[in-house]
């Protein structure tokens, strides 16, 4: 039973949408670094290197883009749903919910076996994300959501329907790298769980719906929001080493944003995200955040049970300074993360259509041979 | 690389709420068989079986019926986006926005950690979920849902929702038969999805509705009504054997609702059915679709290919008739799957809590080392 529990050791699948060398912090999307990706990629050339396992030439770009922005728009009847619910609302439960009741509105949703077809509902799917997120921090707000431009990128269409104004370059840019190193991450638990959905036939919708009930959960997506929570609870960099001091005192060791299942060196996409936060931060002037986490960062790495571990910021730690800086509500960072996984997400739900159900073995430790009692006589 | 694909080897988790012995035909829900459970319990007492691990008394099963009963209604709001929703939309897809929903409106909804919440979450849900599947079943058709009564069981209150009118006894009993056999069954596809979104931390709603996704597949739950439309295309006792003929000469083997991924002898579910089916053929006067069924078995039965694997009907194959004997329509059968099986889920939610992160391995198949080209180059 070496695998009960985590299944750490079970191989589930052949994949070539991405590679993790855990123990050199390497990351590559079907052959290209991330460090390349993130200096030189759109999300929309990621999304197309996932589905079609090349980069697109000019005219294949645009296509791509215009048809995400094209189908962005999402039918009055999920806005009116979004208005109705309670404002306090998870961010997360909001998009699950939008994002569950626009299979009722796409006309291929019970298509279950064309893999073009899920291609294409994927590609809508990722444009309604967007504004599904945009519209509801706007809702949750009490403002009107501002529909998407046609003419936009996955990256500006957010900024802007977020902003309702010209979207800002700087803003476009650091949420177009967010993307995509976001955008894809071998088997974790979302995209495991988006499998395991596809597996037993169901569609497109239900696959993506189960993958953002999983990253929702704070050991996975939830982890960003749940970091910026705790450096908006140290407050100041002075507070850094006292509250370190002060939790590890009470026998917890678990910092959100430290520490990765896969990654024991460093994770790559913090070291890229720490850079574009602290160019945001030097822009928008507001530095306090990104000072906090990096002294909280090295605050951890001088004590032993960090240094023994391994453990190292990873991609939600300085995720959630980026997204802060760029204005968004914390309740938005894990729909933000959904918004850029629904590329490895979709990726992998066409990969897996057609193969095996996944059913793996429980361990029985419960009695036998129990006999029925009436009612009465219990 | 044993375990590639469908992770038949793997072991996830020690359970106690049921133990399935494939060989023998063999089901046991925490020590009780499933024929003693089918002949004498509610659908209640077996949720209470695998919430406590014992059966209830007198006074502590009607807390847990009146409890159900009257959290069961579901808010305005609720109704409004069924009624929104294109008629010709699917029951599941209907349910798994309809449950996603309404964690909005469960103030414990963002409770995460605590198991007795966890418990109460899935006590108001098995009630709701009940409610949303007769109010979908009526919306579907241009009606008016018809609201819980607080004095009715499960079986009753869908039966009296779906009908409108004092509920039928004998209906109730079939309807409670087929709760009672399909609450729960170990590790399948989708209470194990519910587990692996419950080990990233996330919450109760997100776990079902990943269930609910899972359930509706055509390889998992999809199978009764998959199996119903079989009965319906054949249409006639005295067709099915040409229609097998035809069916086999076409390479194809897979026939909805028989062989079993774990029952290599026979699914002890089904026999229980079949005599339901009958029965309920025999009083109802619609003797029909039950006489397709055994014939087909009978057909099949008959052919080298179905006895060398021990092909045998599952729950799904005769669940269909005792369904479509009820008057549900055929998109509500999953559906209806789904409000047995929320007691399973549940309770295997409940124990994943706080459990460690499921996240198997794949294989990288795909290149190394690209160099980015700049896209005009491409």
């Amino acid at each position: 039973m070496a695998d009960k529990g985590g299944l750490e050791e079970a191989v589930v699948a052949d994949i070539s949408t991405s590679y993790i060398d855990g123990s050199i912090g390497k990351l590559i999307y079907h052959g290209y670094a991330i460090e390349d990706l993130a200096e030189n990629a759109t999300f929309e050339e990621v999304l197309f290197l996932l589905f079609k396992d090349r980069l697109p030439n000019r005219a294949e770009y645009e296509a791509l883009r215009s048809a995400i922005a094209r189908d962005a728009a999402i039918p009055d009847e999920v806005i009116a749903m979004l208005k109705s619910l309670p404002r306090e609302t998870s961010g997360m439960a909001a998009l699950r919910t939008a994002v569950s009741m626009l299979s009722a509105f796409d006309s291929d949703a019970e298509n279950l076996t064309d893999k073009e077809a899920a291609k294409a509902k994927a590609i809508r799917l990722t444009g309604q994300i967007t504004t599904v997120c945009a519209a509801w921090m706007r809702i949750a707000k009490g403002e009107e959501p501002t529909p998407p431009r046609a003419d936009l990128s996955v990256a500006e269409n957010f900024v802007y329907m977020m902003s309702g104004g010209e979207p800002d370059e700087t803003a476009c840019a650091a949420l177009n790298v967010y993307l995509v190193l976001l955008a894809e991450h071998g088997m974790n638990a979302s995209t495991f769980t988006a499998r395991v959905v596809t597996a037993t036939g169901s569609d497109m919708h239900s696959a993506i719906v189960a993958g953002i009930g999983a990253l929702k959960g704070p050991s996975h997506g939830g982890a960003n929001s749940a970091a910026m929570k705790m450096f908006l609870e140290i407050g100041d960099v002075e507070n850094v080493v006292p509250w370190f001091e002060k939790y590890i005192r009470t026998g917890e060791r678990r910092i959100m944003g430290i520490g990765h299942r896969v990654y024991k060196s460093n994770d790559p996409r913090a070291g890229i995200l720490r850079r574009h936060a602290e160019a945001l931060a030097e822009s928008s002037g507001k530095r306090k955040w990104y000072d906090i986490a990096v002294k909280l960062a090295e605050t951890a790495r001088a004590d032993d049970y960090f240094v023994q571990r391994n453990l190292y910021p990873n991609v939600d730690y300085y995720s959630a300074i980026v997204l802060y800086t760029l204005d968004l509500d914390i309740d938005m960072f894990t729909p933000l993360f959904a918004m850029a996984r629904i590329a490895g997400w979709s990726a992998h739900v066409i990969a897996q259509m057609g193969g095996r159900l996944i059913r793996p073995k429980a361990n029985y430790v419960g009695p036998f041979d129990c006999n029925w009692t009436p009612i009465d006589d219990r």
